[in-house]
């Protein structure tokens, strides 16, 4: 973060322009953060930003030595740890305009947070390096770190350490980390014939809601978060605005996709709650269902069949399909073409970061709760390939090379 | 990494516009890596890009799960981690015309491996963000990947995992791990009265450097290249360029200031050694020696002395100085005005990274080799703040926040 004083002196262009600490903490913080909602982080300077945003983290319960040394150092009582990372790019990954800082925050936690829960392992601790632009304001970085504490609410999970610097756009990049509490981490290359396919969480919502901002519905200028107020409290009517007619149902399901594709809600405690019930093969569904089901395919040299939610009234996902077609008859009158954009984003859809695990057929009676049986995985015939099939054939397309909503 | 399909297709701008992947051998990689020179990341795609650059980057002793999962998972024998992570933004911390790519990716890991033997912990295992401009070359992500091996090279730690995105600027995100090995973590805030003070490594080159490198001094159209090397063979004479002349020491001074400017050489075995000598507080010198002394002073409430290399032909940093001395004289003509600018790069430059410790007199027998005795640890005085005094008295500036080559 470069201070006041590097931008009064002319800081050299690519020696120390940027100030940088090697934890949110590093910088002894004898100022008390001040100023209006107006404040930039350029106002404000790198100590009094820290000493803004630090406190409203969210902290590690396993954190040994906190941020404020050169490193932080966690417990890691299973003798391992798992380890990744995600980077968010403004204007690539999120848009100021169609999501909140804390929207921000919380996607940025959450979509690390599920790569962990994936391996069957729980989290414990993040660390964030930010490049923001010198004229963001303090208040939009203060609420970047609640987003933060909302996606670790319920988890051990904290923030540990950080760095910061200035840049022409805001980039989020974490790094995730884990602990397995002595479980065998589930990788994706496990899955065995006879498997079930079970997948957690939610499904396209994450898609439809880019869809309706993409279409200038943001939820907020059409009405519908009253109408979803309306619903909640058990009220009937309709809600509508730029020509939009969408019932209490519909108003909901496309409040839900806005408010997943803002921040996913990704299903941690299911994780080692499916290793446990003894998961072959696990991954977050971030490229959607089929692709990511094609990865798990290839890797375990299986073919992951898909039931059909077209074709099968008892397929698990008949149930994502019946919820998004009303969301999808928004953007396509005719109802044959909502049924198809609703299915593209439940089969092909990322980043809801659901989880996608194969386990044992036994397992059925031991899955955690939003789990639904999807699929099955049988062994591949003489000349077929490992891969992904929906209702006995190969998709048209597998996820987000080809979605265009 | 955005794909040529999604740019032919007109990828949302804030959806899945940049393509990512978990790690970097998340997707499977079937196609090899191809094209000429300019091959640009865009012309490559994101799988064939993670086919070109992933086997140049250094593996990881440790790694239980690699690369290709939701996470990684890495052993940590003792029970603990240390974990730190630093940012580098194109145009702040680096420029590309100052610096090669592999400069580059040795900077960010060094800098990163630093801040996990400032704990007197080992190097285990780094995860990279990178962000790349579509017009990035091929070649140039390659040798990021070789900077990083560079780096690493003598290290048991290497890249376990990843992810790539799309931006206007190169942005590299790195978090590195260290195990302790049983190892007491050393704090910033454990010296003690009547410790002395050590330093560890180079000091003042990088910021020497960049200040060549402002005035137009590159090395490389001054000809010291060919200086240093006849140096090297023992050969005698003076090289120039640009009205500037040097002697072979001065040309090789300047060139190891150039060198490390790019990619600073932190002495890594040095961090553990230190500890296993005693050191009571240690960090790394990332923000000039003054500045990280008085953060080792407030952190432990004493004052740390160190001592004066100009009052004091024996102090530690004497040697520093008269390194430094010639670079200076090519900025300064004058040799009062040349020795204070080496003076202030060995006092308050900052980023060569080396290790600053406190440790008990005893331990001057078993200093790690590059090490020096710079100063002692004292109680403070009725009414004396805890900070860095230097030559008795309390230093004109700490660090980079004022400081101007």
């Amino acid at each position: 973060m470069s201070t006041a004083e590097a931008d009064d002196a002319g800081a050299p262009p690519a020696g120390r322009g940027a100030e940088t600490v090697d934890s949110y903490g590093a910088a002894a913080v004898d100022s008390v953060a001040g100023g209006g909602p107006a404040t930039t982080v350029a106002d404000l300077g790198e100590e009094a930003l820290l000493a803004a945003f630090t406190p409203l983290l969210p902290q590690a319960a396993r954190v040994l030595v906190p941020s404020g040394d050169d490193s932080a150092v966690v417990a890691a009582p299973d003798g391992r740890y798992c380890v990744s990372t995600d980077v968010l790019v403004q204007g690539e990954h999120f848009r100021t305009d169609w999501s909140t800082a804390r929207d921000v925050g919380a996607r940025a936690a959450a979509q690390n947070l599920a790569d962990i829960a994936a391996m069957g392992a729980r989290p414990t601790a993040l660390v964030v390096s930010l490049v923001l632009p010198r004229t963001t304001s303090v208040a939009w970085v203060q609420d970047l770190a609640r987003g933060f504490a909302d996606a670790c609410a319920g988890t051990d999970a904290g923030v540990v350490g950080g760095d910061l610097s200035v840049g022409d756009r805001v980039v989020i990049a974490v790094t995730v980390h884990g602990d397995l509490d002595g479980r065998r981490p589930v990788r994706r290359s496990g899955a065995r014939p006879g498997d079930i396919v079970v997948h957690c969480g939610t499904l396209g919502r994450s898609a439809a809601g880019l869809a309706l901002l993409q279409a200038g519905l943001d939820g907020r200028s059409d009405g519908w978060d009253d109408a979803v107020a309306g619903a909640h409290a058990g009220a009937r009517g309709d809600a509508g605005g730029d020509g939009v007619t969408i019932n209490n149902d519909g108003a909901a399901a496309a409040a839900q996709c806005l408010r997943i594709y803002r921040a996913p809600e990704p299903p941690l405690a299911a994780g080692p709650a499916l290793a446990d019930a003894g998961a072959t093969a696990m991954m977050d569904v971030s490229d959607g269902l089929l692709r990511d089901a094609d990865r798990i395919a290839r890797a375990s040299g299986v073919v992951v069949e898909i039931a059909d939610p077209d074709g099968d009234p008892e397929a698990g996902l008949t149930h994502d399909l019946a919820a998004l077609a009303p969301v999808a008859g928004l953007l396509r009158p005719d109802a044959v073409a909502a049924r198809d954009l609703a299915r593209a984003w439940v089969l092909t859809g990322g980043e809801d970061h659901g989880l996608l695990a194969t386990l044992p057929p036994s397992a059925v009676e031991r899955l955690p709760e939003g789990s639904r049986v999807i699929g099955a995985v049988r062994a591949r015939r003489v000349g077929e390939p490992a891969a992904v099939l929906i209702g006995g054939r190969v998709p048209e397309r597998l996820g987000w090379d080809h979605f265009h909503a």
